[in-house]
C-alpha cells in the first residue's frame, strides 16, 4: 500500500472513532469522552459511562447501525485553533478533554477542535473530507475491553469499544477470514493439541517448559543449522547464563538497557544479573588467549537461554517470553575477511529456509539496515568503517541476488545489519535471521589479534543469528504450517497401524526397520478402531501413516499414506525409508 | 584400611597435635592453645600467640625437632574425668579452653584432661598409649594458616599449624608423592594448557566459560550418555533455569534450602529463583498432560545448568562452581517398572564408565545408602515403600553383580540410592553417578496416572545422574587422564603435519579425508621445525599425530604415531581412519 492509501485509511478509522462517539452520545448523553484514535486494523474510543449503564456487546448492534446512518448522512469535518480558554469553555462538561487541554497548552501544543455536524472533538485532525467516502459495509464494532485512562492501573477503568474498519467489505471480509485462521493456527493451541510445550502457574508465565516432542523440534532446528554452518567451520562455545554487571558495564549495555534487566542476588556479597544477550560474554572467550591473524576468522556459535524482564500483560505464548533461547553467533574478523564471512552466513540462512520453502521471491525480503544520515550523533565507530561496512553489506545482497531494500535508520548504534524478514502463510512479516557488522563491542573490550606485521589490531565483530529466538520461531513456525512441519521438523514422522491382531508382527517389524533408520516412527496397535486412530494421525499432523493388513503381509510391503498427499502407493521399507530420507537430509 | 588401623592412625595424628602444643609452650611459653584435632591426613593446632612472635615457615623444623625429641621420649598418654571447677582451675590461664568448659559443662557433657609428660590438655581422649608407638620419621609439620576462632569470621583470627601423618615413612612418602603427582594434574593448570576453559574477572569467579574444545569435550561426554541411553527411551525435554518459589515451596525445597538459592528480582513485580536442581521442573513437564498406566514409563533427560550460591572461598575452577551444568534424568513409573527401570541405568552407568576404563573391580564401589533405622524420623513417605525400595535396589545391586557396601544413613530424606563412587588415577575417590528412588516429589506434586482399573495412583520417581555436574566431572577427568583423553573424548584426535612445502599436497589429502569421516584432526604446516610440532602435539595431549614427508607420499600410506604407543606403524588412511573409528564407536 503506497503513502496516499495509508493516510487515506487512517482518515476513514479516525473518522470514524468520531462517529462511534456521536452514536454514544445518542444512547447515552452523559457518558465522558477520552481518546479515540485510529489503530492498526480500525480503531476504538474509550468512553467512562460514569457508573450508569454500560453498552453490552449485544448493543454494539445497534451502535454500528447508528454509526452506519451517521456515516451515511454525508458529515463533514471542519477543523480550527482554538485558544485554552475557549476550550475549556467548549469541554467544561468533559473532564477528560480538560485533563488534556491542560496538558496540551502547558505543553505549548497548539489546540485544534474538529466539528462534524453538532459534533465537536478535542482533536489534532486526520479525517476525511465527508463520511461518504466512508464504505458502510466496510466497518465493525468488535468488542469491548476495560481500559485504564492513560494506561496507567492507578487511573479509573474506562469503557474501551473497538471497531474494525477498511477501505472495502472485501477488505474487511478478508482481514476478518484471516483473523479466523489465525485463530485456528494459534500456537498455543496447536502447541497444546501436539503437546509440544506447556507451562505451569507454580514456575511461572513466560517460561515454557518443552515436552519430548518440542524439545525434539528445537533440536532438530539446531541441528540443521548447526549442519549447514559446520563446513564454515563455526565451533560450539558455553557461556553460564549470569555475569557479574561489569561485563555490561564495559559493553556499555549496562547504560542503555542496566533497568530491563534481571538482577540475581545471593545470600552473601554476591550480585549477578541474567544475560539478555551472549555478545559480551563471547568476547571473553575470544580473549582469554591471545590471537594471531592466523587465528582469524574465529566463529562461535552457541544455542543459549536469555532472560529478559518482560512485562507480564505483554507475554504471549511462545513468541513473547521471558526465557529466550537464541541460536546465536559470532565471527571475530579482519576487514578483509568480512564479505566472505558475510556471503558464508547468507548461504546458511537461504539453505535453512530453502528447508522450509521460505525463501522464495515475494516472500522474503532483506532490509538492508544502515544510518540515517540526518541523525550521525546516534551511531558510535569511525566514519570510514561505517562506509566500508554498509559497502560490504550490499555489495553481498547484490552479488548474493538477494531482494533487498535499503532502510535508513535501521542500523544498530554499533554498525549496519542484514535483516531478513519472512512472510507465514497469513502474509504476516517476521524478522527472523540478522546479520550485523560492529565495530564497536571489540574496542570496548580491548580485544586485538597480532598481524603480519607484528602490530596489534582489532577485529571486526559480526553477530548473526539464523532462527532468532527458537521459542519466538517454533511460535511462527507452528502458525506458519498450521502445525504440519515438514517431514524433518516433525517430531513423530509416521504412525504404524496394525489392522487387526495378526497384523501386529509384520507391522512391529515395520517399525523396528523404520527406528533403525533413524525415522521417528510410533507403533499404534492401541485396542481402538482404526477410523479413529486415521484421524488422530491427522489430528497430530503426522507426515505419514501406515495401515498394516493382510494384503502388506503378502505383498511384504507397505500402503504409504501422505498427510499431504493421500495414498502415495504401496512400496518396500527400504523404499520408504529411502523417501524419508531424501526429505531430511542436508 | 580397616577400622582398627584407622582408630591407630586417628590416634597417632591426635596424639602429635598434643605433642605439637607441648613443643609451641617450650618456645612460646604464653601461647594461649585453641583446638587441636586430627584430621584426615594429620593433625593441626590452632594458637593463639597474642600479638606476640608468630612462628615462621622456617621455624617449623626446629618445631619439629623438638616434637621427635618428645615423641622419642616414649610419653604417656593418662586421662581422668574433672569437675567443672577443677577444669577451670586447671585452665586458668587459658581462655580459649575456659570457653569450652564453660559450653561443655552447661550442655552436660563430662569433661575430660589428658596428661602426657608435665603437659594437660582439655580433650576427649583417643590418644597412643605411648609416644614410642609413633614412627617419628613417619610426620612433617607443613605449613601455617590464619583460622578464625571456631570458623566464625567474628572471632579472633589464630594461627594454625598443619601437620601431615602417617603409620610410617613409605606411606608419608606416597601421600607426598601423590600430592606432587595431583600439583601437575592439577585441572586448572592442564585445562589452561589444553585451551579448554577460561574465567573472567567481568564475568566472575565460578563461572566458566567453555572454549571450543572444552565445548567439545562436554558434547562428546553428553552424547555418549545419551546415545547409551537411547534404547532404553530416554527423551530429551527442556525447562528455563528460572522458576516462581512456589515451585519449591511445593516440593519442599524452599523449606530446606531457601537461604542457598540464587533470587532474582525483575523492575516490576516479577519474583524468581534460579533453579538449583530440575526434579521439580520436571514433575510440571509430567504433569502437564493426564497419563495412563500406558504411557509409563514415562523418562526425561536433560542436560541444563544449576546455579548454586556457593561461597567466593570455597569456589575451586572446574570442581567448585556456582554454574553447575548436570546430565540429569527422571523416571516416572510404577514400583513394578522400578527394578527394570534401575537396571536399564545401571548398565548405561556401567557402559559409560568402561569406555573411560573406571568399571574396574576395585577401582568402583557403590554405595547402597539405606536409612539408618536408628533416626527414622529423619525419613519421609511410607514404611512399605521403603522396604520395597531398598529391596529392589539391593536386588538390582545383586543381579547386576556390583561391588556395594550397604551404607546406612546414607539414604537421601527422600528415598535410597545407589551412589556410584570411581577411584581416580591417584587414588582418590569420587562419587559421580547415582540412581535415587523417590516417593515424596510425586506425592507432593499431585502426579498421577490412570491405572488398568481405573484407579488414580502416584507413580515412584526416580533421579539418576551418570556424569553428575559436567564441570566437576570434566575436572576430575582432567586430572585423572592428566590431560591425555581417550581417543574418543579427545576434542583434536590427531595432528597432520607435512614436512616441507612439497608434502602439502598430500598431507592436505589425507586431512581431508579425515575430515570427511569425522574424525577431529588439525592440519600443522606452521613454518615451525617438525621436532617442535611434535613437542607441541605431545603437549597438547593428542592421540595420534600423522608426519607426511617423501616416503608417504610414495608409499600413499601414513606412519601413525601414537600419544600412548609410539610408532604403531604405517597403513592407509582408510585403515587409519577404522582404527580410530573402532575406539570412538558406542
Amino acid at each position: 500500500m503506497n503513502n496516499n492509501n495509508e493516510e487515506k485509511l487512517h482518515n476513514i478509522r479516525h473518522s470514524l472513532s468520531h462517529i462511534l462517539a456521536i452514536a454514544i452520545l445518542l444512547k447515552y448523553p452523559t457518558a465522558k469522552l477520552a481518546i479515540g484514535p485510529a489503530i492498526n486494523n480500525g480503531f476504538y474510543y474509550d468512553f467512562d459511562f460514569e457508573g450508569g449503564e454500560i453498552p453490552s456487546v449485544e448493543d454494539l448492534k445497534e451502535i454500528q447501525k447508528t454509526m452506519r446512518k451517521l456515516a451515511g448522512k454525508g458529515l463533514e469535518f471542519s477543523g480550527k485553533e482554538i485558544t485554552e480558554s475557549t476550550a475549556k469553555e467548549m469541554f467544561a462538561e468533559q473532564p477528560y478533554k480538560l485533563e488534556l487541554i491542560e496538558e496540551f497548552a502547558s505543553a505549548g501544543k497548539t489546540l485544534t477542535a474538529y466539528t462534524s455536524g453538532d459534533f465537536t472533538d478535542l482533536c489534532k485532525g486526520g479525517h476525511t473530507d465527508n463520511t461518504k467516502e466512508i464504505d458502510t459495509k466496510a466497518f465493525k464494532l468488535t468488542h469491548i475491553a476495560g481500559a485504564y485512562w492513560r494506561g496507567d492501573e492507578k487511573n479509573k477503568m474506562l469503557t474501551r469499544i473497538y471497531g474494525l474498519a477498511f477501505e472495502s467489505k472485501e477488505k474487511l471480509d478478508e482481514y476478518l477470514q484471516t483473523q479466523e485462521e489465525a485463530k485456528k493456527r494459534d500456537h498455543r493451541k496447536i502447541g497444546k493439541e501436539l503437546g509440544l510445550f506447556a507451562f505451569s502457574e507454580l514456575i511461572g508465565s513466560g517460561l515454557p517448559l518443552f515436552t519430548p516432542k518440542g524439545t525434539m523440534v528445537r533440536d532438530l532446528i539446531v541441528e540443521r543449522i548447526q549442519k549447514l554452518q559446520e563446513k564454515f567451520g563455526f565451533q560450539k562455545v558455553w557461556i553460564p547464563h549470569i555475569t557479574k554487571k561489569e561485563l555490561y558495564e564495559t559493553s556499555g549495555h549496562w547504560e542503555k538497557f542496566g533497568d530491563e534487566l534481571f538482577k540475581v542476588k545471593g545470600k552473601q556479597d554476591a550480585e549477578f544479573v541474567m544475560k539478555p544477550m551472549n555478545c559480551p560474554h563471547h568476547t571473553q572467550i575470544y580473549a582469554s588467549s591471545p590471537k594471531s591473524y592466523r587465528d582469524l576468522p574465529v566463529r562461535f556459535v552457541e544455542t543459549t537461554t536469555n532472560y529478559r524482564d518482560e512485562q507480564a500483560g505483554e507475554l504471549l505464548g511462545l513468541t513473547r517470553v521471558r526465557s529466550l533461547t537464541q541460536d546465536d553467533g559470532h565471527v571475530f574478523c579482519t576487514l578483509e575477511q568480512t564479505k566472505e564471512e558475510v556471503k558464508n552466513i547468507v548461504s546458511v540462512i537461504r539453505d535453512f529456509y530453502t528447508s522450509l520453502n521460505m525463501f522464495k521471491s515475494g516472500d522474503y525480503w532483506v532490509s538492508l539496515s544502515v544510518r540515517d544520515i540526518s541523525k550521525m550523533e546516534k551511531y558510535l565507530g569511525d566514519e570510514d568503517n561505517w562506509n566500508k561496512a554498509e559497502e560490504i553489506l550490499e555489495e553481498v545482497a547484490k552479488e548474493e541476488k538477494l531482494e533487498y531494500k535499503k532502510v535508513e535508520g535501521e542500523a544498530a548504534f554499533y554498525g549496519p545489519k542484514l535483516d531478513f524478514m519472512f512472510k507465514d502463510a497469513l502474509g504476516r512479516e517476521w524478522q527472523l535471521a540478522t546479520i550485523q557488522l560492529d565495530f564497536v563491542m571489540p574496542k570496548r573490550f580491548e580485544l586485538t589479534y597480532k598481524d603480519k606485521d607484528g602490530s596489534e589490531q582489532t577485529p571486526v565483530m559480526i553477530h548473526r543469528a539464523i532462527a532468532g529466538s527458537l521459542e519466538r520461531f517454533m511460535g511462527v513456525m507452528i502458525e506458519h504450517f498450521a502445525g504440519a512441519f515438514p517431514t524433518w521438523l516433525s517430531p513423530v514422522q509416521v504412525w504404524v497401524m496394525p489392522i487387526g491382531e495378526n497384523h501386529k508382527e509384520y507391522a512391529g517389524e515395520v517399525f523396528e526397520k523404520l527406528k533403525e533408520n533413524n525415522i521417528r516412527a510410533e507403533f499404534h496397535d492401541e485396542n481402538e478402531s482404526l477410523g479413529k486412530k486415521i484421524r488422530d494421525s491427522k489430528m497430530q499432523k503426522i507426515p505419514y501413516f501406515l495401515v498394516i493388513g493382510d494384503e502388506e503381509i503378502s505383498s511384504k510391503q507397505i500402503m504409504v499414506e501422505s498427510r499431504d498427499d493421500g495414498k502415495i502407493g504401496e512400496m518396500t521399507t527400504d523404499s520408504f525409508v529411502e523417501l524419508i530420507e531424501k526429505q531430511c537430509c542436508i
